[in-house]
């Protein structure tokens, strides 16, 4: 790795730890450079502007969870509906070990980011609907496979794979407001238990 | 009313109305000040604090959506699980004409906080879970009547409304995020379906 290429990685992950510990516009240009270890005009060199920033911090995250939640949890070593069980699993193991705010469980990093500035940023708020359009695919595929096997029919994919996504992001609002990482245990499971049907939506 | 009280209101409509329609840390005291026609004196002689304010706001927003959205719909004029629904379409409608925020959908107000600031103020995270802790006694109370009329069965009540709560939640957010309230119609309607049985959690 280059220098350069450290420098700008350095400001991505402080920016993401501090982003994903408290809020988007709880923290400044500067809290970032200091925890980065880097000057203001380096910071601008490489991002001219928060918002440029952050697109590169929710990519960031979004490869993150990828590597260490989706793709493990998905993978078709087990039948199809047991990989979105094992989802769940391993959100409450991410959530528990997440470190950003400690003593706080941190919640869903593009959650957060989406109640915070969908309103405000339409950039932002773009970037992160395809990440859920990504995740959503990921479920569909896990869905079409459920339906080729036989676990479930009737049901129309893309709608449930949504319907899935919404439960699992609001099993984390509910369990950040309530600080406690047993709610994603004690409802994430009924997420296999959702249906859209076909004609219904 | 008196001018005091007067005063005192225009502050927390003013401050409700631009925190719903961006995000709590993105609206600062003068723009509050601003809005509501009041000195920076006079806001801090009723809100010593940027988060006695916010206090405030919730507790009116609490009184909003009861009056508003929740009892309404759960009024006791249809079967128990229709009134779910109802609360679903109520919601829709809400959405559609709330106003803080003009062309977006503003999503939930407790759930924008929450996500906000339930790692970073522990006083309004604990105001929070309140809010959502009555959300679902209320549903808890829908629930036991549709188990005493029959049309469930073998549920854990309790989970099963934070589980809806936590749908709805989740539909909420997925819709602010895609800025499209026809995902509360699409998606919303399968909170009725929603179960946590007993002995499961």
């Amino acid at each position: 790795m280059t220098r350069e290429s450290d420098t700008r990685q350095r400001i991505v992950d402080g920016a993401r730890h501090l982003i994903y510990g408290r809020s988007y516009h709880d923290v400044g240009v500067a809290e970032i450079c200091t925890r980065a270890g880097v000057r203001k005009g380096s910071f601008y060199h490489f991002f001219p502007s928060k918002q440029e920033l952050s697109l590169a911090v929710i990519d960031e995250m979004r490869i993150g969870i990828d590597a260490g939640v989706l793709s493990p949890a998905l993978a078709p070593d087990v039948a199809p509906m047991q990989r979105l069980a094992r989802f769940v699993e391993r959100l409450y193991d991410f959530q528990r070990q997440a470190a950003p705010a400690p003593g706080h469980l941190p919640g869903c990093p593009f959650g957060n980011l989406a109640l915070e500035l969908a309103t405000s940023d339409e950039v932002i708020r773009q970037r992160l609907q395809s990440v859920f359009a990504d995740i959503e695919s990921r479920f569909a595929s896990v869905l079409e496979e459920a339906v080729a096997a036989g676990e479930i029919d009737n049901i129309d994919i893309a709608a449930t794979a949504r319907a899935m996504l919404a439960y699992i992001e609001g099993v984390l609002l509910m369990a950040k407001t309530a600080n406690d990482p047993e709610l994603i245990r004690q409802l994430g499971h009924a997420v296999t238990g959702i249906r859209i049907h076909q004609g219904e939506d």
